[in-house]
């Protein structure tokens, strides 16, 4: 008999790893933050005994029906956020992207983007995050040091990238001092059990080539990942060819900046030949479908030809005030339902349309994208992103309250109706049966409700009457 | 000082009518199931002495943070469901639409539909359909008797199509039977308070002229609407145009079935010359975008071309067998993500690529498609989906704990984590903190369990490995 921390049981366990695989009545025994096995329910008592024991479903937890089931898988890796963003959640909708960015978010980071801004704001996207079964952010924005600080005190994991960006904001004024800021960053970072730094060079309107080589140099020497926004409007692509006579992957593979290091985000705009040559270069593909959806950027990323080609496709929300929230799941229900339109329509990248295309992107791929993708595109994925004996215990307990369940994977991916109640960390529980464990929401949401009311008084109007 | 029998207060509320409006702090008054007064808080008890008054937001309900707020608006109208398919949830995902009807949905449904499939199923889309604000439904299906008298149990309103179809199955023989057994249905609910007859001819591919000329004379005799599905996939209407020489909506147009009685489902397929036709007949559209992405129908509905041209567009779920949840929050959020997406892609309705496209079926417009359109579609719209006086109280309340609060519309459009707490219908509480008031969920999922169980047995294999 072995003594272990936790036994977390349920009906249903996806593993991620192997792929198109779930267990039936097993439950999974960590010890020293990691997890040592995975065994049948019926055999577990003969072989561990345990500090705490977590049996979810059959009407065990208090409010919950005898027929309330659960599903247990791997953290949720959102690759792509703009934490303290999520104070503009709604910011401006439903206009013109131009609109958009100049008439109200540019002008409201202008106005309020400062040290409380980042910190409150990552807060609240931690809290959310975590409420939704995101165990691990891929982060990009000001203030790096803050926002790391906030994420590691909530309990998640984060690859934190140093933003870089050749125009003066209130963090730095050029991209030398972006990047001397980063070594700073990187250097404090470097060997931080949960958060990891990175390199974040804005995209290739923002960015010089100089910048471009010195990232690429930093990323070598430090073995860094660079998270970059690339080909994510028309206008972007469009533009870059008029200035430089390039595509702007076609840029970055003429700088050497392809490679396995490289986390490309959005890649709506691409030709098949450009599919190929991310394969090619290892590069990393995020997809955000909400965001490109709701900002209309007349593209969309084409999933299912890059995964053809090999490449490693992993999932996003962007920030919330283009999506408007950060929960995964919501996210890998957008991402399966139109990639299956996207298969079938005369893209700008040029797929051929195909009539019987339900069968694209299946819901176990959208897991995958969702997990083991993500930890593959940050170098963790020895460690991290799937339900595997010797990885980190940072698991999800999602409740399922809609029968029938004809398969658990399909039902996970395609039922809105499932909600997260509990997340562990490398073991630790940020989220039990609902309620934060290492942050206080109530706090965190007063803070915001009165920060808030600060920026809306000065936001733009917009069409909508508001009676009072 | 007058009686009433109801005040329900909140933060906000969303009347839906005028469009693009809410009130801060006001309530509703009701009296006699009807809406009586819309007035500010503080100055409804000056005027009314209510026997109940709800007042939602602020912590004023045990469990409620006192920062969680609620938003009030009229009850959704989910425009196409074949409830009972809801027993059929996840029963096949992600293979060819072909393989998907031919392989498992046909073989599933000619094995089981029967009255106790129809009436457990219809409890179980009925359960789900209220816990999710809806309070109208137009439902399509066998055994319409059978529906009818469940959904009128539940205390929520519908328009039960008698289906028409012109092959045998376990309801009728061939369309002369259909409409016999029809014409009964429609003498026993022609004057029913909650449940509305109409007729559903299937689809162009099912049913004969001479069908359709005797359903489109039964729906000017009796003034019935006429709910058909309506150029759903590319292969419908290539195989009508072989046949026929003529596009579906052009055959109908032919018989003279395109009239302001007809709810038209699905036309993911339209020219601008079909949308005009539908606008200048004044056909009613349903738009049912989750289903239509899943099943790979190789096109969407075109929302914004048919608004411009004045068509009156609802939003629908279809079954949960392709959606698969009938959560009609989810539907109106992917309707207004994926017309972005839509308007800019030359689709095979020819609509121009246009970059500035976020603006496009913006979130107030949403909510009327889920509401107030669908009263229109029905010939209801004088007395229900909207929230103003002298209409009747269905009333949903759903609770937002996301902030910050910008504009109440567009957080309760874009916003993934809100959820429906409490549905009245002509002012009875169907739904009152997420728990059913009319129905017993636990007895109606322990037999859906338990059904599903013989239903699963002899599902044809896919490729996911189960471990016991």
């Amino acid at each position: 008999m072995e003594e272990v921390d936790l036994i977390i049981g349920a009906k249903y366990i996806i593993p991620i790893v192997p792929s198109r695989t779930y267990l039936v009545d097993h439950v999974i025994v960590v010890k020293d933050k990691k997890i040592v096995d995975i065994v049948k329910k019926s055999q577990v008592d003969e072989k561990y005994k345990a500090k705490e024991v977590v049996q979810l479903g059959g009407g065990a937890r208090a409010g919950d029906s005898d027929l309330d089931e659960y599903i247990l898988t791997a953290g949720f890796f959102n690759m792509h956020c703009h934490s303290a963003m999520t104070l503009l959640r709604g910011y401006a909708d439903d206009v013109s992207l131009l609109d958009w960015l100049t008439k109200f978010i540019w002008p409201a980071e202008a106005k309020w983007v400062g040290e409380e801004f980042v910190k409150l704001g990552t807060e609240l996207a931690c809290l959310e995050m975590i409420k939704t079964g995101t165990t691990y952010a891929n982060e990009m924005y000001y203030y790096p040091e803050i926002a790391a600080e906030v994420m590691e005190n909530s309990g998640m994991r984060a690859t934190v990238s140093v933003p870089i960006i050749k125009f003066p904001t209130i963090y730095a004024n050029n991209e030398a001092e972006y990047l001397e800021k980063g070594e700073k960053f990187i250097e404090q970072y470097k060997s931080n059990e949960m958060i990891r730094p990175a390199l974040g060079p804005h995209a290739v309107y923002t960015i010089t080539d100089e910048a471009y080589l010195r990232v690429k140099e930093l990323s070598e020497k430090h073995n860094l990942v660079i998270h970059t926004h690339l080909h994510e409007t028309h206008v972007e692509v469009a533009d870059e060819e008029k200035l430089n006579g390039k595509r702007p992957l076609a840029r970055l593979d003429g700088l050497g900046v392809l490679s396995e290091r490289l986390i490309a985000v959005h890649m709506t705009q691409l030709t098949k030949e450009e599919c190929q040559l991310v394969a090619d270069n290892k590069v990393n593909v995020v997809h955000c479908p909400e965001s490109n959806l709701k900002l209309g950027v007349a593209g969309i990323c084409p999933v299912h030809q890059l995964e053809k080609c090999g490449v490693n496709v992993c999932i996003g929300t962007d920030s919330a005030a283009s999506n408007d929230d950060l929960d995964m799941l919501s996210e890998m229900r957008c991402a399966a339902l139109v990639d299956k339109l996207c298969y079938n329509m005369t893209l700008k990248s040029e797929l051929e349309p195909n009539p019987q295309s339900s069968g694209v992107t299946p819901s176990h791929r959208m897991l995958s994208m969702a997990t083991i993708n993500g930890a593959k595109a940050l170098g963790v994925d020895k460690e991290l992103g799937s339900i595997e004996i010797g990885k980190f215990a940072d698991i999800v307990a999602i409740k399922v309250t809609s029968p029938p369940i004809y398969d658990a994977i399909s039902h996970l991916v395609y039922v809105g109706t499932n909600r997260v109640t509990d997340v562990w960390v490398g073991g630790k529980n940020l989220l039990k049966n609902t309620v934060l464990q290492t942050m206080n929401e109530d706090e965190i949401r007063k803070k915001v409700i009165e920060f808030s009311k600060k920026i809306k008084d000065i936001r733009p109007t917009t069409g909508t009457i508001v009676i009072q």
